[in-house]
């Protein structure tokens, strides 16, 4: 292997539509179809490396100019990524416009550096792969080894529709879940399927009564099994420790219960079940306060987010520094982003909670073999690379379908979705309840 | 490459002794030679990469162990290393003995767990060297690329004696260094020879007046330029803070005045100046109360202390994140720990300080080629590994000096060296003013 055949040749973008299931949160409901955008690195020594992530308008106007300073460049140089994403992504319309913080929604805020590590990430995970299939090395070796030989993921049950408004989309046998039997139902046939172990419940969909009641089923069903409930920051202070208190004999934590770090904090404070967060703390800049209040026990890391799997080892080493818990998050991904969260899982000592992935909802994927869950967990390849194969069928039919939309799921937005069904809709203000 | 050329088929320790000069500090004076341990990892594609740590014998007899478990494992197997090492070195006397926190000296406390981080940095160093060499990509490569071409450092200037009690050790023409002339002398012709520009005296040797004495002429001598002093914790809070206010107008930031977190963050809530330390805050353990308390602006990282080049990263990447700067740090040490110092120092990108080092003072080294100085900088460089060749005569010579050592020099020991000069001398109490 020499410098030159680790040079970047070609970047190839392409924007893709993946099915999705008609699943419930506190912002509306999961369009049919959700947007991804599918890297591909070309190295000069003809080695092509994958990467994913969001596909939303904004990550792709950011994803072009990258993508076109990346060319020359070697897949090892990461370290300069965030420096030149911000010179060549810093004057995009998205950038700008998120300049200022917005609080945004389900992702936590969005700043103009949080969007640019965002589709940093992609870049980084496939120059990785590119760099792993060339050395013929995993890309777990890439980031120091991995120190378990498979990584345990949670069931993530979702309250959900049996079809889109209208019979949109892809249909599933899933069924409807929005009750308790609805739920357990649901868990376990994830269980069955997939052999997890433990359970996370999207919540902030239905009054706090209901969910409890929904978690307290999953207890009587699988006694002992770590459970989590995520209502995205719907609560107020009060009703969070109204809930903490209610499931306290139950819960492994509750997850972003309340949606800023300061009612986190107030309720840390209060009660001794662990908070986690991807909403409060999903950047660097987030860190210090939090930790130092002691507003979260458990940060849900998320490789997307935060630029990378290296960037997702500093976040679990910083952590670790200050005795926070570490897990990980998911957003509607395919194979692609579960393996580079495998790989990066896999190094992380402390990690010590199953993560979170949507894998099993998205029944379409670009590979040539799916990833597969073997008593909840994934095994961690030793392939060069992610390990796994771009289907360039799949991939050409699903950006067929990106540029076949007349532009209503380009941009993912889960109260138009919601509106379909109750045109009254608008997104809940926090605290819902 | 196949991942079995990256398999350890060797592992070879050489404890030597290296020349060192009558360099003066609070504890008392450096003995006439200093023991340093060569690691050499050669892989089963025959490549051999080069390490350096500490050669006292608590260090090689936990590095023994370690050697010898080595084998048969990948150099890029890294974040195994201390699991590794605890397993392997667990139950040895050394780390037993300093299973207590022990308040060490110069280098911080002295846990089990530091000792053989410290142990282990020489053989990770020595793995990437290997890695690197074998993927022909430069040490910074593989810790995510250089963001920098050259790597400043900072004239390290001590109080000296011209030679040793009674002439032992080997010659130099540096002369004695005992008051402010002395110390701008020794700072002019540091200047002169390795273009520094920027100066930092280890204190703690004389009254405090005399070291701002010292402190100001240098600011004469050198108006403008960076200035830092390091006493080695050897003063109370109070006299701190009185340096502090005495020197405020030409400190870059002020190294260790106060011996613990406590007493720095007392000075620190009651100076403007910035308060470095490597003494304080050595492991990861120390980090969450002094960043807590703000008791110190800026860490010196040493890739010895921390456990290797990667976890220096991860160091970085806390401070970074709490608004903490980072600097480096720097014992008695060779050419190959420069190397290793300059490869990660050029991947962190808020290294905003000159780094120390104290290789002009070490005549002796077992390279075939010294690193240099230009303009007080070592460019880093794109050869593979840390591009630095064995003189295998020279470690020969050095190992030969070892085994001929009749005991007084295999563990350094500043306030034995000092009885020789002062009989009466015992390592001062702190505060000491």
């Amino acid at each position: 292997m020499t410098p030159t055949e680790l040079t970047i040749g070609e970047v190839r973008l392409t924007p893709i539509l993946v099915a999705d299931p008609p699943l419930l949160n506190t912002q509306g409901v999961h369009q049919p179809y959700t947007p991804r955008l599918i890297v591909e690195v070309v190295t000069e020594g003809g080695v092509t490396g994958l990467g994913e992530t969001y596909g939303d308008t904004k990550y792709l106007d950011l994803a072009r100019p990258l993508a076109d300073a990346l060319t020359g460049r070697s897949v090892t140089d990461l370290n300069a990524l965030p420096l030149l994403a911000a010179e060549v992504c810093g004057d995009s319309p998205a950038a700008t416009a998120a300049g200022a913080v917005d609080v945004g929604g389900l992702r936590g805020v969005q700043t103009a550096d949080k969007l640019r590590l965002s589709v940093l990430s992609g870049f980084e995970v496939a120059c990785l792969d590119a760099w792993g299939k060339a050395a013929g090395l995993p890309v777990h070796a890439l980031l120091g080894g991995k120190v378990r030989d498979r990584v345990d993921y949670s069931a993530y049950l979702f309250y959900r529709w049996a079809e889109h408004p209208g019979g949109r989309g892809e249909a599933d046998d899933w069924g409807a879940a929005v009750d308790p039997a609805g739920v357990v139902a649901q868990a376990r046939k994830l269980a069955d399927i997939y052999g997890f172990g433990s359970f996370k419940l999207k919540g902030g969909v239905f009054e706090p009564k209901e969910e409890i009641a929904a978690v307290r089923a999953l207890a009587e069903e699988f006694p002992g099994r770590p459970l989590r409930l995520d209502p995205n920051g719907a609560w107020s202070v009060e009703t969070s420790l109204m809930v903490a208190e209610e499931l306290r004999d139950v819960l492994e934590y509750l997850e972003d219960p309340a949606g800023t770090t300061d009612r986190m904090a107030q309720v840390a404070a209060r009660t001794d079940i662990p908070l986690a967060t991807n909403m409060c703390v999903t950047t660097f800049d987030e860190i210090a306060e939090a930790f130092t209040r002691g507003a979260v026990q458990v940060v849900l890391s998320d490789h997307h987010y935060w630029g990378g799997l290296r960037n997702t080892r500093e976040l679990a080493a910083i952590c670790r520094t200050f005795g926070v818990g570490v897990s990980m998050h998911s957003n509607t991904h395919l194979g692609i982003s579960l393996a580079a969260m495998t790989h990066v899982a896999a190094t992380v000592p402390n990690l010590h909670h199953a993560c979170d992935s949507h894998y099993p909802w998205q029944t379409e994927d670009v590979l040539t073999e799916r990833l597969t869950f073997e008593n909840g967990a994934v095994a961690v390849t030793d392939t060069p690379g992610l390990g796994v194969e771009l289907d360039r069928d799949r991939l050409a039919a699903l950006h067929r379908r990106w540029l076949d939309d007349d532009g209503s799921h380009r941009d993912r937005d889960d109260a138009a979705a919601m509106r379909l069904a109750d045109p009254e809709w608008t997104t809940p203000a926090v605290p819902r309840w």
